[in-house]
């Protein structure tokens, strides 16, 4: 199966002494054309890691790049930083134009079951599969460095089920106000009722929360050596208590003995503000635990 | 003359341990409402200083508040950072929506005298006036403070015109990709014969080149002791050849022997990837002549 075909340079900016450039490529899985950014950060002799970094509902491969001041981090701790667009897109693209949850810019990192979604909604594995494939194709190698995954609101959410689900892929995991409770929530049940039907085992792959129930004495999984976690929720943040409820997930983990730093910031909101002042946080936990580099 | 109604707050975000906010204020000047960004940075025992930031072309009061990152050194160096828009607006004011470098997005900083632009289109009083009461109004005392000044592309020719016909208002001056010599390059040739007619005279007013040329042996005006200039200018620019050329600028302060600094940097671009990439380095620069603080 092709499912990648010649990734191009849509534009390309130095920043930080590395470069910011943002590709176009065919994903197979999504059928249709999708966008990345992709930084590399200068050559400082520094040991090379990746980070993949999943937004939050309505943002694109834009917001993540041009917000966070993200670069600066990574020219000094030598990562490499792929940004996906957060659904499949274009007029061929099922969407619900009436709902910003829903349909384009809000993907939710599943792959759907239920029409009119499951042709092209398949962010899961787009972003397990196509994505670094199309990294590889521009820098081969990449696949054979240590890799970390973060992400925001729905992309933290993102994040934790990719982290969580796919044992030895990723060294590290960490979140700003993820979604950590989906089946529970608003804003997971409304998307997931859509994208994946009525049965509450399919919601439960991509519950972070659910994901966490299955390590511990009940199934005998051992939670040590497993990617640790680091959450940063902002106390002021509009979502926290109706969306978000990061303690449901905090006292999951503890629960059964999984690695968890949650960490609540007084008076942050759910924005960007709130991303970048804590970023450099996020670096050095998976710098840390990909390169050992602790010196930040 | 009552200058400055009322600035309400229209949002505030916690940003690296300050607060980011954009304020609504009507100004007199003007004659329109108008928007910026006020950051206050954290309470850290640091000698307190201001910045005025001026934006580019087709910028508002969000570009830099988002973009830039600037949050981090303001919190790290004590600075007040205060981003206007870039021009008056609203549905009153005279526009040419045909063009993105006439009109609201593009104020040039210059009081204009000539139809239909001399009611509204008043940026360099604006900046001047309204905006520092607007400060005053709500930080008391801040008057009182150093300032400094700068600025990028269209902001940087206003940081420079207001702090060269200005003595003792700034500290220290600064720009990212600077029109240094509006009076001789198509953007200014486009906007000035709007806003200011065609008598030169009035352009020279408003030109970094021609301002620099007032000082030195032919007028016996003397630059030391001027607030000194940092420039950086990305080599790949698109716009450096035509439209910017900062060496005409350097060459003209080395004549007269105003103290500036340029510094070209290769491969970097006109967007907001170089100018974060940077200005750690501008804010230092402002602080050192603001507090005496080098220590970055």
């Amino acid at each position: 199966m092709e499912t990648v075909l010649n990734p191009t340079v849509v534009s390309a900016a130095r920043s930080y002494g590395g470069w910011q450039r943002v590709y176009e490529h065919r994903s197979a899985v999504l059928d249709c054309s999708m966008r990345f950014g992709l930084y590399e950060p200068p050559e400082l002799g520094k040991p090379r890691w990746v980070l993949y970094w999943l937004s939050g509902l309505t943002c694109t491969e834009q917001n993540f790049i041009t917000k966070s001041g993200f670069q600066r981090w990574a020219a000094e701790l030598g990562a490499i930083v792929v940004a996906p667009d957060t659904s499949p897109r274009g007029d061929r693209v099922a969407d619900d134009p009436d709902r910003w949850d829903l349909g384009q810019g809000a993907g939710f990192y599943v792959n759907a079951t239920e029409e009119p979604w499951a042709r092209h909604y398949r962010m899961y594995d787009y972003v397990l599969q196509d994505l670094p494939s199309a990294i590889a194709s521009i820098l081969p190698g990449v696949g054979e460095l240590p890799t970390a995954i973060a992400g925001h609101s729905m992309g933290g959410l993102g994040a934790l089920v990719l982290g969580l689900r796919n044992p030895g892929r990723y060294r590290s995991i960490s979140a700003f106000s993820p979604i950590v409770n989906p089946s529970q929530v608003p804003w997971g049940q409304g998307a997931f009722g859509h994208y994946l039907g009525s049965k509450y085992d399919a919601w439960r792959a991509y519950d972070p929360t659910a994901l966490i129930q299955d390590y511990g004495p009940r199934t005998g999984r051992d939670p040590q050596g497993e990617p640790p976690i680091l959450i940063d929720q902002g106390t002021a943040d509009g979502f926290l208590g109706q969306q978000l409820q990061p303690e449901v997930f905090r006292d999951a983990c503890q629960a059964v003995g999984y690695p968890v730093t949650l960490r609540l910031q007084p008076d942050y909101d759910h924005s960007y503000y709130f991303v970048a002042t804590f970023l450099g946080d996020h670096f050095a936990h998976h710098a840390a635990h990909c390169t050992g580099d602790r010196a930040i």
